[in-house]
């Protein structure tokens, strides 16, 4: 019988504590890594986390194997790598990761955002990494989860049905297989293209929060993010944008889901428009706007979602007029630039490819 | 002694039915012209407009002279020609106008926004009116004014300092000299490229309302526009476009003044950046937004003030991306093409000119 599989979950944040919590509880040795020694510090002394979780859902104590802010450590007998932190963190993961990676490992963003897995191989070979590892990237974090403690977590909901997709693709069967006995959830992603171009967050995110920037700053968040934000008109700025995402990707060759077919598919949720559909949808009832503009929905979804697949457009000749418009205004909200700070092709190590060598690339491995 | 001079009023608005009923009580023969008969059939009826204002301030029966929706008989005795209507119609008001205009006569737009006064003469020329009228613009409408009836106006105040400026500049002391009786605060405007660049609604407006799109609709306007509206990253925003406006004045050889330096200059309003001097400014407590996104804040705001100050800046090589960013999310709200719509550069007639060129223009009118 083959030896159970060995899990590395690193980030200690709402995710990856519920992440390696699960795991534990599933019986697989798992290790929690945090570059930070005091955001371990309790879990470390108790030895691992408690979860809570859904009615008939997963809980108990997951006793950890190993709790480090060691990355040699960390990754020494890891079979499986899962990255449980913000997006803008990949590329610093990567770097940390590279000298102690060995032939064989796998490594799973979750989720990727845009081009996750593009940036995470490229930071790898920057760094001289030349061990044969794969690395996955899923569509969405697979947990609903929050945590409410140093060493807590709490599921609120495990996804049914999550795309992954390894890179090359030509490796996602095998990913899915070893990661099967724990999560079979998991999907075929079809390609790291698809997951990244297939980012709703990307989409929602940015455009609610500027469309409400007045409204979330004045009441710090008290109205309901979806409901209230989701007016007629800025549900048309969402269409734009949507549209544009769409465009790039069939200039990719990707037939993406549009926003509607995506309300449709994860909620089953109908309208005559995305306003309509939006205001159908029952679960978007009570979620309020963030507190602040100060946000990931900004810092992380414009620089990690929005600019790669902007600049995906830019590339391959679509008008990305709409994403341009919102990812300007978030540079001069945070008075940073994002078209620099986020993944821009030359840092994806993709800016001289063809539409055929980067699906290639991304379906067979080869970039030459 | 010279005779009374004839006014006639274009327009049966808020602001034109206040300037005919306040022409009309200074003792100036005033005939009042609108398109449409039925909006002036009361006032034709009666005779006259009942005017009331702030404590002090004119008031009584402002009996007119004509209330016609005959463009040749109202233009026919006319010494000024008094534009009151929305600047999205100006093209309009001089197309029609054209056949019936005679050598002598002003015409004074209240206010130009940006460029109105380019683009009037530009209309006139196109339909092959030769006669030597002079163009002028305000850069603000001088009332505050309501009317709350067919016949009826109300002022809440005079504005007491008006910059005015006449196509070319040369002619702006004449036109000043005419209108003093009448309009003592009218003071020299320099040129129409200084009264359309110190457009402050222009700034204003557009990125208040895009950036509270989602709370204007979802509450119908029920909160305060500039004080709830204002927050700290939506005057960043504010800023932005008001340097990239300030700087598109610079390329033009012009100094205009800074949304702070009006704010100061209009109002004694001090503060650290501009969130706070709007916060500073007592005279924006109580003022709600609108009610709707279908508002001149966008649809005159957008086309006849920020896209002909962004077209400049495209022109004359300033970067004008914030500027950019707000009139592409006004197009995707409402569903048109404000860069077409808008007061372009060829519409303006100005688009081989240099910046030698086009001061010329603006100062001596020789477009040649």
């Amino acid at each position: 019988m083959e030896e159970t599989t060995k899990y590395t979950v690193i980030g200690a944040g709402h995710g990856g504590k519920a992440m390696a919590a699960h795991l534990a509880l599933m019986g697989f040795p798992t290790t929690l890594y945090n570059r930070t020694p005091e955001n371990v510090a309790i879990i470390k002394q108790r030895g691992g986390i408690d979860l809570e979780s859904y009615h008939g859902g997963p809980r108990g104590f997951g006793r950890l194997a190993l709790v480090t802010s060691d990355v040699a450590q960390a990754l020494a007998k890891a079979d499986v790598i899962m990255v449980v932190v913000p997006s803008s963190a990949h590329a610093d993961v990567a770097k940390v990761c590279a000298p102690y990676l060995r032939n064989g490992q796998i490594i799973v963003l979750h989720p990727g955002r845009t081009c996750g897995a593009i940036e995470f191989v490229k930071v790898l070979r920057d760094n001289s990494c030349l061990a044969d590892v794969t690395v996955a990237e899923t569509e969405t974090l697979i947990y609903a989860s929050r945590s409410d403690g140093p060493a807590q977590a709490r599921i609120f909901r495990i996804k049914e049905a999550v795309p992954l997709a390894a890179l090359p693709a030509k490796r996602t069967a095998q990913v899915l297989e070893v990661l099967a006995p724990a999560y079979p959830e998991f999907i075929d992603g079809v390609n790291v293209l698809h997951t990244g171009l297939n980012n709703m967050g990307a989409i929602f995110h940015p455009v609610l929060t500027l469309l409400n920037a007045g409204r979330i700053e004045s009441t710090h968040g008290e109205f309901q993010f979806y409901i209230d934000g989701a007016t007629p008109s800025v549900a048309r700025v969402l269409e734009a944008v949507d549209r544009e995402r769409v465009t790039v990707a069939a200039a990719l060759g990707i037939r993406a889901r549009t926003a509607m077919e995506w309300l449709k598919l994860a909620y089953d949720t109908n309208g005559a428009n995305l306003y309509e559909a939006i205001q159908n949808q029952p679960g978007y009832y009570g979620i309020n706007a963030p507190a602040t503009l100060h946000h990931r929905y900004l810092f992380e979804d414009i620089p990690m979602s929005l600019v790669p697949i902007a600049v995906l457009g830019q590339r391959y000749g679509v008008s990305v007029r709409a994403m341009d418009a919102i990812i300007r205004l978030a540079c001069i909200i945070h008075q940073t630039d994002y078209w620099r700070r986020g993944r821009t092709l030359d840092k994806l190590g993709i800016e001289q490819l063809s539409v055929g060598e980067i699906t290639r690339y991304v379906n067979d491995g080869r970039l030459d």
